[in-house]
């Protein structure tokens, strides 16, 4: 087979470039904001532990998709399951004037922007493992997880030649590769290794609301640039139309949560606002080139309600999702993946068209297709991961460690210590007592 | 009258709409940063309420902006006071590759970045009533003042054919359609209302100045977008003139407010830098297009003096405007409006030309007649809409609520729990006796 | 000589000025971010004095930028070591259309683009200093190092006609203007005001790891504004070969770090992590547009290691590099510049070729030439400053100041009070004493 990349030194577009530079800065900062929307919501004891999980992924993944990982997901295709270049293994054979085949920008801008697709999508899995989890462990199982699992199942849906690709899967911004594929591993690594200590039990409140929409905001930022940066360039109106129904989607799905835990529990929680707005994104992600401002609203309002709704059923059934990656990223992902064979416009990225619009199921199979094969696929694999990795070197902290609190076991730190406030007013914060102790354990 | 928008399918510059979405994006983040701007400000008691009022109006004011906010705003103008087309209904009649008329960004751009400044007007409003408003009830009010007091205004303001608009009123990005507006609003809404619980009696300090300073950063951050983003693109040299007076009157504010309370007050406050930083921002809004650089940083200043004097007003009159919306947003929105009358230096957005750059009162008296409108409608219907929903379904929480905390009361929830702190270094963070109670109050 | 600046009205590119506003919207995001870095890691009885520290700079470096800075730094040059134009005075000589001179962005653009590096150098030095030094002092000293450090060796550097640019030392975006600037800077005040009350004696842990954390995620994010805006627009692919690198670099510095820190120390600190990714940021930020990717690597790498090696030196030696601005800044900038020499690869923003390369040590004695220039320089210039500053109007707090807290002392204020909880669930937060406690503080 042909390479599917050619390399050609013209037609850069600096608009498109300049565009592209700023969604990748926009995406990268959404790991960090995924970490204090993670971090905040555990314990005080594993806030440390939840930002590293993050933080160690945007280390790992970058060397990696350097060395071979976009070589595995955007080179030439292999059996439509698998993409190599010899070029871009360690990016020796890219020149900083070659432009990424049929697009105006350097292969660089394109590689670094998914570079960042690729950083987020393991540490979206952390959230479901809070607490309980070997760092040591969580870096290689990132190592293992990127390559086995992302690379290819990037390639199946965004390389030139990957099966779903070819088959006309609809995901824009990664509905399926991103957001069902670390669902999809999240369930697998977590009926593995088992639930925290206290699970059901204890209460497990968050233990900073403004850290978790502090990092809700970062998310919804980031996500433009995550959305609308999909469509490379600013040529014609998709990707304007990507961010739109990015924004709307994400609100009908916030108000939509809201309304739900309302007349469900009782009251409009902040951490519903948040999930809800999540819950929102992810469904618009693969979705939101396909459908109309008001198709966005009807994808936003029923994953709103079918994540909020999926949360519950942890409890039912027993599985510690700590903090809802199945019930939001899973699900949602699932939602707007699907919702295309309904709601595809036919004036958006394509001329495909929903079964509301009068194209029939063929897409809506299709989606499945792309679905069902990454959750699948995803699920089983990272499962046996976790598995070989909790046999080999253990995935779990002692139960010690984790009641006493990981960050202090794995990282010797701990998140805050008020106790340094010296006399006067500065007291408030903390009483006498506390800096007396901090004393002592630091020495 | 013809309609004031027409359909094209041309002219999309690349360049100004990737420039034009990063800007609605800037423009998005500035409603959570407003969030923690406030929600820091605040005791810990009322945290997340604050918080909740900003996220909530990201929600409602979205899904009324495609419904019908953006036909009301920049629809064919009716009489000069309110737009209306029926295309814009639900967005169903505007196709992705239709450009906004007059300029080179899809139509989609230029209404989701006008919806990004719906979304943070009535966010404004609620730093007046801290800790005291039913959420429902600002829920509803916020569905009411979009509906009925901002997207007239916006209409009037910026809307072709709009009174204020054809009449010459200056305001660059928002002086008086955003910031008088809120402000006037705000001082309608805390009159009907009444004060806080132990106003002037209890103290209330900010329970997180970090969170005050984070909001901060982040207004001052998507600032930049919301002022030179109004310019709809960067073809000649306008929109980099108001980039650089906005960072240059948002430091001379922040200078001056603390030069201000030093001499008044004997300290340099990281309050008042925030503060003086926001009230510069407020006051180069309608500005900065059409004053110089020294021009600015004379706006800056005496909005920075301005208001700092404004805010110790509250408790000379006895009003509870609880985070100073009006001595901030009011106060330096008028100041900003009104300085163009005497600081437009004609080499700007136009060839207007203020009284000490030879062009006499006639731009003030413009200036005055946007200025005073505004603020008088919004300041009536928002007191009238306060009243009738305080007489029909009651503004306030209870009083023990209000003492007692309205994270609880209305939300269920509390910001910070630092009790599930385990045993070992990580009891610094709080005594033992805290975790205890935690656990009975979750039961 | 003629003047270096020719003012035209042509050319103007709408995709690089959006490009370099957004950049600089970027670069301004990170003096926040830097203020959340060094606020998390004090204790939290200087929490905001450090903010302010970093806050005061965008105030006063704005304004003197605007009135002689830019003229110093970017005005015609004269004798190779200092600019002056007076149309840049008070920037009254520029008009909105006028075009950087062999550019294609406009004046104002690239002025505040260079700004927002002025405004976040003096402010890397407060890290130095922590907990000791007065409000007012410090203001005096950024005005003054501003104008007699940072504006001439601004011009050596990037001014044409400045001598380290004419002689060739490559810096692309500050590692010797800002870092080893203010690295050097940081180690001449801190050699003669002197240690912390307690140096190596108390323990001295961040206060908030989460806002060190935060801080970090910022400055990453801002870093590319930095580092790709520098190339001052995207006609060819220079810009986006500098924002790979410098995401490559920070990722393996940060695991550098973490690597050494897990083999010295025996765990993977959430500081390290932080602290390694802004060694990498720093070492990438005069290298990354003449590296290639896994020349970035190798420049992380051993700036990860040299980093985390030197900032244990302050402890051997005594100085107290509060949060390790030589450490990290001086050393990474240090390492950065002359590994320029080595591992320039020809390819990227000139055909200067490295010792690795096949280049010779050319290079090499160039960067020589400028980093220990710079650093002599800075370090002289700053220790006289702060000599002079202590002599006359002191720069230290007094002693009891400092134990007690010095945001009591010089800002009237605490960073948080959890007292206000009112009864119930809230009071999780804080036990009951040190709510009445905080009443009588503020009466």
């Amino acid at each position: 087979m042909a390479p599917a990349i050619t390399l050609a030194a013209d037609k850069l577009s600096a608009a498109n470039t300049g565009f592209m530079l700023i969604c990748s800065a926009l995406v990268l900062i959404m790991t960090p904001g995924l970490a204090f929307f993670y971090g905040g919501m555990v314990r005080v004891k594993s806030t440390l532990n939840m930002l590293m999980m993050s933080f160690i992924s945007m280390g790992i993944v970058t060397i990696l998709w350097v060395l071979y990982g976009f070589s595995m997901a955007f080179g030439t295709d292999h059996g439509s399951i698998i993409g190599w270049e010899s070029d871009f293994v360690g990016w020796t054979g890219i020149d900083k004037a070659d432009i990424w085949s049929g697009y105006t920008i350097p292969v660089f801008v394109f590689a670094v922007f998914q570079m960042m697709f690729a950083i987020i999508t393991p540490a979206l899995i952390s959230g479901a493992i809070a607490d309980r989890v070997k760092f040591t462990a969580w870096s290689i199982f990132v190592v293992l997880w990127a390559t086995i699992v992302y690379f290819p199942v990037a390639h199946w849906v965004w390389g030139t030649g990957g099966w779903a690709f070819e088959l006309g899967v609809i995901d824009f911004a990664g509905g399926t590769a991103v957001h069902i594929n670390a669902g999809a591993a999240a369930l697998g690594v977590i009926l593995v290794i088992g639930k925290r200590v206290g699970f059901k039990k204890d209460p497990m409140r968050p233990h900073s609301m403004p850290l978790v929409m502090l990092g809700a905001g970062l998310l919804w930022f980031g996500w433009f640039g995550f959305n609308a940066g999909s469509w490379l360039g600013n040529d014609d109106g998709v990707g304007p139309l990507m961010f739109v129904n990015t924004q709307i989607a994400t609100a009908a799905a916030m108000i939509a949560w809201l309304a739900y835990e309302k007349i469900r529990h009782g009251a409009f929680t902040t951490l519903g606002a948040a999930s809800g707005a999540v819950a929102g994104l992810v469904a618009i992600t693969p979705s939101g080139g396909a459908v109309s401002p008001m198709g966005a609203i009807a994808v936003g309002v029923i994953a709103g309600v079918a994540c909020a709704a999926a949360v519950g059923l942890k409890y039912k059934f027993g599985y510690d999702d700590s903090l809802d990656v199945v019930g939001v990223h899973l699900v949602g992902g699932v939602v707007g993946s699907l919702l295309i064979g309904f709601f595809a416009s036919g004036k958006g990225q394509s001329d495909v068209e929903g079964l509301f619009y009068g194209g029939g199921l063929d897409q809506f199979w299709k989606q499945c297709a792309g679905v069902f094969a990454v959750l699948g696929y995803s699920l089983v694999v990272s499962a046996i991961l976790a598995f070989l990795l909790d046999k080999t070197i253990g995935m779990r902290v002692s139960e010690d460690e984790e009641i006493s609190g990981i960050d202090q076991a794995e990282h010797a730190e701990t998140a805050y210590d008020f106790s340094g406030a010296g006399g006067g007013a500065a007291r408030n914060a903390v009483p006498a007592g506390a800096g007396a102790d901090s004393k002592k354990v630091d020495a």
